[in-house]
Parts: C-alpha cells; sequence; structure tokens
C-alpha cells in the first residue's frame, strides 16, 4: 500500500479510501511498539525533519518515536534555539532545507497555511502537525483510528465535539474527515467559541452542552487554548467548567458504551473533570498511542514505496 | 544478569548484590567505549525517553552516550522547550509516555519523589538522574565504581565528605551507598551545611576539615551550589575556600595514596583548587568515563533481559 | 584517502594536497544523499558531538545530517540549554566531554581560538564549526567545491567578495582557501567593513563594487550581521543595498558566466535582491547541498580510517 501523494496537509484533501488506508495501515503498524524490539528497517536510510515553529512536546515525541521505529534518521529545528528562523522567510527556509535532500519534512507554525507553502516549494513529503487554527490532520487521523478500534466502524456515529470550536485546528480537522467517512458530527459550546458558519463543513451546532451529550457515541472535550485566544471569551475557568465541562454528573444522560475522548493536554478540572478522563469510558490514553502508529503510518505511506 | 526490579530510584533500595552487579557490569562495558566501534546492538529497537525538567548537560550527555552505545533510539524532553510541562500534572505527562510505550525513561526533576511517582504510574524503567535534594543514585554509582576500582575494594575504607552535605543529593546518596558496602563516611562542613541527624544514615561528622581529611582513603569534595540554596549560608566564596577548599596545602596531611573526587561542574578556587583538581590524586575525569559505563550498566540490567 | 591531521580547525593549515583531498572525497560522497537509502555504515560507533556555543541551525543540521548519513551516533549540546558552560571553564568541559570518549567534538563559539583550545586539550578529531569573527572553514571549503564543480577549476579564477569583510569568518576563511588553490580575491565593500592589511592574507581591495564585478567569475555576497557589529556602520540597509547589495542592474557589468554565491541566511534585498538570489547564475542552494557533503568528507577522513 502506498499513498498516491506527496503530502498530508488537511483531511480536506484526504479521499475515504486514503483515510481508509492510513487506518489500516496505522492498525497494521501499531503491533510493533509493543514488540520487545520495537523498530523495524522500513526507512533506513531516509531523513526526516522535525521542524516546530511552535512549542510541543506531544506531537513532536510522537512523530520522532514514530520515525525512530521505522529506522529513519531524524534531525529537530526548533523556533526558539533556530537560527535558520530568524531574519528569514520560510520560503529561504523551505529552499534550504531541500537542498540537504531530506525525505520528509513534519511542521508546526502558528501560521495556517505554512505548511502548504513548504510542500509546494519542496520535493520532500510535508506531513502538517498543526497550523495556526487551520488544521491539525494527524490528530484528527488518531481520533478516527481510535473510535473505528472501539467501535468497528466509523459511518453511522454521532460525535459531540464540546468547547473551543473557533480557535481548534482539533475540532476543524476532525469535522471534515469524520464527515467523510460518514460519521456525525454535533458541536456544542459557548456562542462565542462557535464559529459563524461552521454547519457548512458538515456539522450540527446546539449550544445546549446536555442535547449534545445524550444520543452521542463518542464525546470529544476540546482543550479550552487560553495561549490561542486573543481575550478569554468565557467569564471564567470556573463558569466555563460549570457550563461545558465534562463531569459525572453531565454524563448521566450518555449512552452506556459513550467514549470519552481529549486531545491533550488535559486542563483538569476544566473542559474535563479528572473523573471522567480516568474513567470507564474514557479513551485518551488509546489516542496517545495511536498517535505513534498514525505518523508510523504516514511516514511509511509516504515514504516507504518506490517514489 | 539482570536486575530484579524495574527502577533505579535511589540507593537505599538497592540490596549490597545489587550494588555489586551494577558495579560489575559496568566494569565490563566500559570496554566498550575504547573500542574504535564503540557500539554494541544489545538494545537495539527499544525506546529511552530522557526527560530532563532540570537543565543538565553532563549527565544528560553521558546518559544519551550510554543509551545509543547500547544500539537504544533515545528521544529528549527538556523543561524549558515543553509544552507537555505548562499546565499538565505529571501524573497526566506520565501517562502520556507511557501511551507511547518506551521502555526506559531517565528522569531529572527538581522536585523530590518525582521519580518514584513516575516508577509508580509507569511500566516503563525509571531511572533518577536526580531528584531535588533528595537522592543521584547514578552519581553515587560512579563514584563506588570508581574507587573500587582505583582501591581494588570498598569495605574497610574511610570516605570524606567535605561541602553542602545539607543542599547534596549526592552526598546522600554517596552516604547510603558507601555505608551498604562496607565503608565508612565521615563528613565535613560549615555547620550550617550539615543537616542535623544525617548520622542516621550511617556517616560520622566534624566540623574540622583537617581531621576528615587525616585518614581519608577518599575526599570527595562537593560543589557549592548556589543555585539551590535559599541564601548562600556562608559570608563568602573565599572564606568557604579557606576553610573547607581543598588545597595542596590542606593535602598535606593526607594519606600518601588518597583519591581526590569531585562530583563536577567543578567551582574552580572555590571547593577545590585547580592544582588539587588536576593534581596526581585526582580521579575526577575516572568519574565522567565511569558515569557512561554505569549507566550503560543500568539500562542494560533493567532493559537487556527478556522482560 | 585519510587526512593525516586529528583536526580541522582553519583554512591556514591546510595544505593545498589536503584541500583537494578534502573536495574529492567530498564529491564522491555528495551521490549518497541522493540515494534511496540515503546512509552508509562507514562511522557506525562512532561518537560525534555537536557542541554550538552559538545559535544555529543551517550549520547544525547539516553537520548532523553528515554524522547521520555515514550512521555516526550525533548528541548535541547547545549553550542555552547548557548547565555545563555555566560557571565552567571551557577547559573543564572539554575534558569532561573527552572523558566520556568522543570520536569528534564540532564547535561553534563566539570567541575566536575556542576550537583550538579544545583541539589541544581532548585525543578527540575537532570540526570548527565557525569561531567568531576568525574562521569559519568547512563554509570555505564547501564554496570552494561548490565553484570547482561549476567552474571545473579554482587556479587562475576571480572571485570577488563583497561585504562586510572585516566582520565576516567566511571571508577570511575564503581568502586563505581560496589564495591557496590559485584564486584571486577581490574584495569590495564600504571602508568601515574592510580591515586594515587584509592584503596581507593575499587580496586585492576596492572600494567600486563595480570594478569587483567587472572580470568577476564568482561574485560572493556576505550576510549583513547586525548581531556581531558593536554599532551598525553603514547609514542605513537601504543605503547599503544601494551601493553594495547585488542587483541584477550592478550585475549588468558582469561576466556572462559568472556565479553568484551567498554563505546564508539572506537578508533579502538587502545584500542580495531575490531576483538575484534566485536568478540564473546563483549557485546558492548548490551550496547548501555541498555543505553536507563537505561535512560528510571531513568526517570521514578524520574518523574513518584506522587511527
Amino acid at each position: 500500500m502506498t499513498l498516491a501523494k506527496k503530502d498530508v496537509l488537511e483531511m480536506e484533501s484526504l479521499s475515504v479510501e486514503e483515510i481508509e488506508t492510513i487506518l489500516d495501515t496505522a492498525e497494521t503498524l501499531k503491533e510493533i511498539s509493543t514488540r520487545p524490539i520495537k523498530k523495524v528497517p522500513t526507512l533506513r536510510g531516509k531523513t526526516v525533519v522535525h521542524f516546530f515553529y511552535e512549542p510541543s512536546t506531544r506531537t513532536k515525541i510522537s512523530f520522532e518515536i514514530a520515525a525512530k521505529r521505522l529506522s529513519a534518521d531524524t534531525v529537530s529545528i526548533s523556533a526558539s534555539t533556530s537560527s535558520i528562523v530568524k531574519g528569514e522567510t520560510l520560503v529561504d527556509t523551505a529552499k534550504n532545507l531541500e537542498a540537504m535532500n531530506p525525505d520528509a519534512i513534519v511542521i508546526r507554525h502558528s501560521a495556517a497555511g505554512a505548511p502548504h507553502l513548504l510542500a509546494r516549494l519542496v520535493e520532500a513529503s510535508v506531513i502538517n502537525a498543526g497550523d495556526g487554527m487551520h488544521a491539525h490532520p494527524t490528530q484528527a487521523l488518531l481520533d478516527m483510528m481510535t473510535i473505528r478500534e472501539k467501535k468497528g466502524r466509523l459511518a453511522g456515529l454521532r460525535v459531540a465535539i464540546i468547547g473551543d470550536i473557533a480557535h481548534s485546528r482539533v475540532a476543524r480537522s476532525n469535522i471534515v474527515g469524520l464527515n467523510k467517512t460518514g460519521a456525525e458530527v454535533i458541536l456544542a459550546g459557548p456562542p462565542t467559541m462557535i464559529p459563524m458558519g461552521v454547519e457548512t463543513l458538515g456539522a450540527h451546532v446546539t449550544y445546549h452542552v446536555e442535547e449534545a451529550i445524550k444520543d452521542a457515541d463518542v464525546i470529544m472535550a476540546l482543550r479550552i487554548q487560553k495561549e490561542r485566544q486573543q481575550a478569554f471569551v468565557f467569564p471564567s475557568e470556573r463558569e466555563y467548567s460549570q457550563c461545558y465541562g465534562l463531569t459525572e454528573k453531565k454524563l448521566v444522560g450518555a449512552k452506556g458504551d459513550v467514549l470519552i475522548m481529549h486531545p491533550g493536554p488535559i486542563n483538569r478540572g476544566v473542559e474535563i473533570a479528572p473523573e471522567v478522563a480516568e474513567g470507564p469510558y474514557s479513551v485518551i490514553l488509546d489516542q496517545v498511542t495511536n498517535g505513534v502508529a498514525i505518523r508510523m503510518a504516514l511516514l511509511y505511506l509516504l515514504l516507504g514505496g518506490p517514489r
């Protein structure tokens, strides 16, 4: 199996077949991480550059582990320690990286569209590890893998996404991906956090969290990302938690086999109560485990074949 | 040889037999670092996470080199560039790391007990690379390896530890480890730097450095760690140096075959005079070399066997 | 082929034969970076320490990729996250690194001469990745490789170097290297940026950039490095650009087969116009590609043989 494209930039440009190929491949590769020797030689001699303009640990480590378990060589650039960034345009940085013959560049950037610009400029495969408020396709893919793994399918499921939809690249990528694969998406959150026109992406909107929870097969709580908001668009964390935080009390009305998800890192007691995050319905750590598998799958599908 | 435990957190929980196994293994593995090809495939496909909440270079590089010479894959997290740390509890960080299936996590943390908490939460082996003022077991083990290598034994030796005992995890781990293996430990330093009740760990205390030096087989000068002190508990560096600094003059009364040790990095002219640090009795660089061997031994003993 | 020396510190200490050996080796190794599997086992089990006291991304990544494509193990120290640097002399740091048995140390340092000090203290090979305003030999070597590759020779060519000669380790290393291999070097720039007595290195000086451009086979624009200047020694960037910036207009008088070079990163529109940097005469990205090859060659020649 390969992916007949150079880059993975957003869910919009992946077909249903491509999404299924990625999920199937990830399921196969997941087993490698449980072996005593967690390593296959598939990408030996490939160079993967991890280019993180925004701070990140979870995603960066997940990508690094994925690359290393496939035997790729990795080099890292982070904005904070990087002179390449200072006074140099992304265009020049891209061309310079390209000149060193990397096979893939994994990029996280605060500017929406940066990975797309990079992809146009380089022959290397580009994987978007999160760009501004735009897209985070590997997060959506690992979420979809986790749902499919637990529920056996995506089509026909109801997925509630709760929280700050407007500032969330995770929500956006999930809405698009889930919609493509036949799941129904319901969004709930404070009116200030629901962008106008989001229904055009194929999601329903409600301002009543209980309504979203009631028939959901999956409930995804989003992280309140203060660092991405101009001003905190809700009176207080406490009030947010009371209205929209996932608590055991609110889940009384949920289905008996509901899945609770969160992209992490968690603000405990704000968007999700600790007893819910660690409760029997939570698949939050499965998401993390599947993150490594999804990233292995993408690197394998983009670089593994005879390009 | 293996170690019948998951973690190495402090000297208190290692038996004499386990300490000897570690030292014996380190002696065997030490030779690898002198080969033209400094690498064995023992830990191929193992994932070692280096998780340093406190700045460190010496210890981190020593661990990284150790892991790589055993062919393990390594990924690093440092507090300064890490979003995983911000607003996330150590408990959540631990569970997230665990979900990526690492084989070992090497942790340095400013909070005493952090490695123990981590160890309880993860299946991966945890190695304490220094926690607050509590423990630094790999430093004690490399010190003991160096003494045994030079003196042929530990039992019956007199080891003087001089300086800021109260704030030193190095001192604490050495006192416990040396005591277990039958060495006698004498502590000397300003009264403000000797914690009350330290004798219960099995050490003698003197406030006269000459007395500690006189019959010592080994003299270990501790680093004055201003960053770890609330207030500098001595009038001045110059005065400290005159009273407690290891100078050639003070060593006139020492044994002819005394060993001079220091955990590094050295404050030249404060706790140790340059001519002593580089003098004929100094084994300070042997300590550094043995540090790589001890860390190789721990990774090998914890991960190498069929767990 | 090997290099009968331990270190590469500056162009002054390389003979013409050694320079040719390095360029020939780099030409041979360059091909590896274009293979599907970009890796050879030559330096398996060698430990290369990248020790960057000054921020750098381009050069650091180039060295890391070079080391990894030769299968060496790499560890990195950067000044910003490094406790080894704090309160420790370079002498102590050097001895400590040495005690961990590295095979090579690549060092960038703001102090001229730091790599030479390091080289005297350690048995490991030392490669200077740029020291203060003194030397940047790997940059000169990759520049010379690029010229030789495009022109077939170095001897007899005229190379114009334009800009801030006084603060440029790139200029200094190129002047020395090009002079040795029989190329003629013409320097042009504002009088405040041309150091007195630079002719003794074997270069001609002109204050008229058109004169330097006229008969040049190669034109090298230097980066305006504000961070390395006590005070900006020119009224404004705009004025600098008008007088010394490489524009299409200024190049009207140039040879039809001139090569345009720049060590990067580019200040677009200051020392070089975008249309020139990306124009048909530009070999700026070839320089980056050859940088990996030159660093592979040095690591191979210093570490690959039976030392």
